[in-house]
């Protein structure tokens, strides 16, 4: 946030790499298609029809780095937005080992048989890496996946935040205009993610595990004023005392933070996502938020906010990309840096060096 | 942070109006200077030997909006910079009523009186529309102010944060570069001017009071993450009890947030300005954290992390001032936005719109 840690936060290399720059070499474009596109009409009528299959292979374009599928993929969107909007938007977040996937399986089944209509969507720029920490194995959301009113998705492919958050975010407009009414978006916990899953969601719950000291040591710190929930889960066993008492710790601590925008009390509960206790009293305390929020008029200011957000933040990206992926510029860029390291120069007077300089490449 | 609340904050206009971004028109320029300027070689020496009043005078100019004193303002840091970084910079913040000026009284006139020699500096953006409540009435500080090793400086007046924020940076070079090896800079507690303060000083104290609830109404959410320290002032008459039961909390608060970057664990104390009780331990916790972060590392490391933060926030500032400020695109801007809330075209597409429009006008 406010000191980071590398040079690319700085220059916020992390946010919206947007469709206007793409890699003018594609990896994909080599391969031939084995589907048969269909015309942005067609993604269109099957995503109303409710069409999983055609809904799938839309998010697919969405996700693509080709020029001539995101062609197709915005005009989808731009179809489905006015279908878009009519779901409530769950984000979730927890270091690795909070037990999120076990979460979302269990909350996911329960509602799916409550006759919701349930999309799961992850955002986690780091997949590639980690050959998809986030849904990536679907094996492990065995009877969520099996139900028929459930889609789930794993987060788009590595790329820079900006980039996957923006898939993301554009799916969720799909899943909506396809009607799904809930939407989960899961994050993992200990990078710039929640910021994108916050910046896209109603609700934002934090994923807790007892315990303090090694347990919290991959959660960023911030978060937990973020959350508008926080779960302790894995009260089960012998943990259940522990997990009660960190509830009450929780508790007293989120005591001392000043009131939410929101004017919400963030609630801590506790579950088990193995023995199915708790798991729908998180539920219902979102639908108690939405329920405070949609009247006193939060709700709607929230997605406006959120909607400006996020054409602001494209804006910015794409403004700052053009100065700091320009190749004449990184050698005067580290020059600058150096410089202003060994205390040569002020920070201000290096910026508009570099600035001058420029603009007059530009020119 | 993450939901701002008014477009100017999207738009970064909040932060750094750079050097390269002067009015055109400048309410100063009418005004006859009484004072005859010294030339950069002058004001350096002033400075070097001790000369309060041409720091005063250096510091004017810095705060100056007017191209030519900008100027030599900028040559003098250049000269200043060599000898700065030799102080201990502390950032003191709390809402309106926590006591921050009889706090940094009671501590700047021991601190004094032990033979530092001691800069208190201010950020308050909204110094002109409050009528500079923070550091404006140096009568708040009394004894503070007769003490011939003090320098009190109110916030450079209003202007953007960033600007404002560019100041005070520039003032902590020509203050250190004339001696001063001990820095206060305070900020008001509820806005964004305590990220401008952390990412300027070393360590970062939150001032609180007694209570929840009303008391925190003003606090923005997350500094509390942000602080090295907290202390609860005020801890005096019959205040003493719920001011100890306060720490309890606070301390039991900060053990469920994730360790800090800097590998210091946050301490919470009491104090009272008035009985002049806990102020001296204030200190001894800041110099515990100097002599921890500079044994570990965190300090050099943060303070190149800082300086690397401000030549990168200068340039994205202006970069995303030649869009924003760009009046043939203000109304654009405006339509888009509209186009946006009323779902008619996605966030990405109207930046992207938006986007090419820039680029085109500019060609």
């Amino acid at each position: 946030m406010v000191h980071p840690e590398n040079d690319a936060q700085y220059k916020g290399l992390h946010v919206n790499e947007g469709v206007a720059n793409l890699p003018s070499v594609n990896p994909y474009a080599t391969f031939r298609r084995k589907k048969q596109l269909l015309t942005p009409e067609e993604y269109f009528a099957g995503i109303r029809g409710g069409d999983i299959s055609v809904l799938g292979q839309a998010v697919t374009l969405v996700e693509s780095n080709l020029p001539s599928d995101q062609q197709i993929a915005q005009r989808v969107i731009e179809m489905c937005l006015p279908y878009s909007g009519n779901s409530t938007r769950l984000g979730i977040t927890g270091v690795p080992g909070a037990g999120k996937s076990t979460f979302i399986e269990a909350l996911g089944t329960e509602l799916c048989k409550s006759g919701k209509h349930l999309a799961v969507l992850a955002i986690d720029p780091s997949s590639e890496r980690t050959k998809g920490s986030i849904l990536g194995d679907k094996t492990r959301m065995n009877e969520l996946s099996v139900q028929a009113n459930a889609f789930i998705r794993p987060s788009p492919s590595a790329g820079s935040l900006g980039g996957v958050a923006r898939k993301t975010r554009e799916t969720v407009v799909l899943c909506e205009a396809a009607g799904f009414d809930t939407i989960l978006i899961e994050t993992v916990g200990v990078g710039q993610s929640e910021t994108a899953a916050h910046s896209m969601v109603d609700y934002f719950l934090l994923l807790q595990v007892t315990g303090t000291g090694d347990e919290l040591q991959g959660i960023k710190r911030g978060i937990m004023e973020m959350a508008d929930g926080i779960a302790i889960n894995k009260c089960d066993g012998n943990n259940i005392e522990r997990a009660q008492a960190a509830r009450v710790s929780f508790r007293n601590a989120l005591h001392l933070f000043p009131p939410t925008e929101s004017g919400w009390v963030p609630e801590v509960l506790t579950c088990s996502s193995i023995d199915h206790t708790g798991v729908m009293d998180v539920w219902h305390n979102v639908e108690e938020y939405i329920a405070f929020t949609k009247k006193n008029g939060y709700f709607d200011r929230h997605r406006t906010e959120q909607a400006k957000y996020w054409m602001y933040e494209t804006i910015n990206q794409a403004l700052l990309d053009g100065f700091y992926r320009n190749e004449r510029m990184e050698h005067q860029i580290e020059v600058a840096e150096r410089q202003v390291l060994n205390n040569e120069i002020s920070s201000f007077i290096a910026a508009h060096n570099l600035l001058d300089r420029y603009r007059e490449q530009r020119n």
